[in-house]
């Protein structure tokens, strides 16, 4: 197993939990615009964006979801994980300037299956912006 | 209502679909990595990621999960559409040079409450790697 | 023609016209300035611009003569469309925070030929502050 | 006057020329679309792009254009140059991983209004890929 390996099925209990915070920048709605090719107005045309209910530009709901595959890939289970789903809901916008805190932790452990589900959440300011759920194939020390 | 508007509710039956492809290439990936935080050495570090099941470098399964949003907020329904939910299923890895292609297609119209599902999937060379479903609040022109 | 393919010859007439609005931030200053190379300290560098006539960091012109290209690759006429010949006058500076809109409008069309003139200014708050004529190649649908 | 100030009216003579040249990357056309907003596929989806005329991806025009504002700006005659028009002729494509050196040459000055005018052209391994003119507002040794 290489170096960068992250948690083993063994190392992860129920209610373990880790974070990931990031200030989402105008400079990280442009950059996420291009990588997606998601140049909807309501996220970088300001005009455009005080005539909707959200009255201003607001970040793109999977840049703010994105923070909880960070969350997973880098810290709980970490590297080696593999993604198997996600559920999403979009509660709240997050403006330019937020800064957004994505939290996982660990719901249920399929020991026999090696799958392991997380509750997530994304929050600004402590109110939650987005929450949703995780599948993730993690490798038991054993198999290793 | 602004001029940018997507389609409204009374545009939308069953069926009606719309897609967007996109090439991944290592710059996509690197700057997903910047936005996100995700800096999984699966994504970027190409020893380690040789020594995965993978075999080698792989794209951030949300980075293709975004090319769904992206159909949604551009093009069906398009602006002023709000995302209220997403399901994802990651089925196989995209690699730097793969072109992802998302497409999705209006799988049930809820009128009272202005809420419309999509199938949404994206594939790879015809090979589907993520699925998912989307509910989206899409306006009435009777309400505008 | 692939799926995308943007408007035919026979699907426009004089005086159509599409817009794309922008908020130029900082972020597509820096960005710009990297792509293309252009370090001019008018756009770079506050204490430099504010010594210049300006008062202060301006865009790019070619940035935002860029929004331009993206009416007339992605909306009017749309993909397929072949980029022949474009005029510009800047006639007034963009600054990071302004939201410019382009808008191309359908002048002459030469059906022998398959050229279309589009007529494109670019407007902050009303106000021209580029503006310059396009001309496209656009396929006919009798010969696709 | 400031430091980073480039040529006077007096600096220049017919003849003059200077260059600038540039790798164009994947990355280049990936963050141009971003900026510009110009997600046209046949700048982003391999796929798409081989279905068209020019079988493969290519970059947007106007990136290649800014390389000639990237000589005005930087270079000939430099910061402190008011860029008051240009043309602009598309005539071949440039594709990832081909380097664009645009060239700018002083055509005509307008001793007069201070305004000197450059032929431009971006060649792509010796190949005219864009050509066009420049008018540019220098400022006189005189009058500053």
């Amino acid at each position: 197993m290489p170096q960068s390996q992250g948690c083993y099925l063994e190392d992860l209990s129920v209610g373990m939990e880790a974070s990931y915070g990031k200030t989402i920048t105008e400079a990280d709605i442009l950059l996420f615009s291009g990588v997606s090719g998601d140049t909807n107005p309501v996220h970088l045309d300001e005009d455009f964006a005080q005539s909707t209910m959200f009255k201003g530009r607001i970040a793109h709901g999977m840049l703010t979801a994105s923070l909880i595959s960070t969350v997973l890939g880098t810290k709980l289970p970490g590297p080696g994980a593999i993604y198997l789903s996600q559920t999403l809901r979009f509660k709240a916008p997050v403006r330019p300037g937020d800064t957004a805190t994505a939290t996982c932790s660990v719901k249920e452990i399929d020991t026999d299956k090696g799958r392991v589900t997380f509750a997530c959440d994304c929050r600004v300011a402590g109110k939650t912006v987005l929450d949703g759920e995780a599948v993730v194939m993690v490798a038991s020390k054993s198999a290793s």
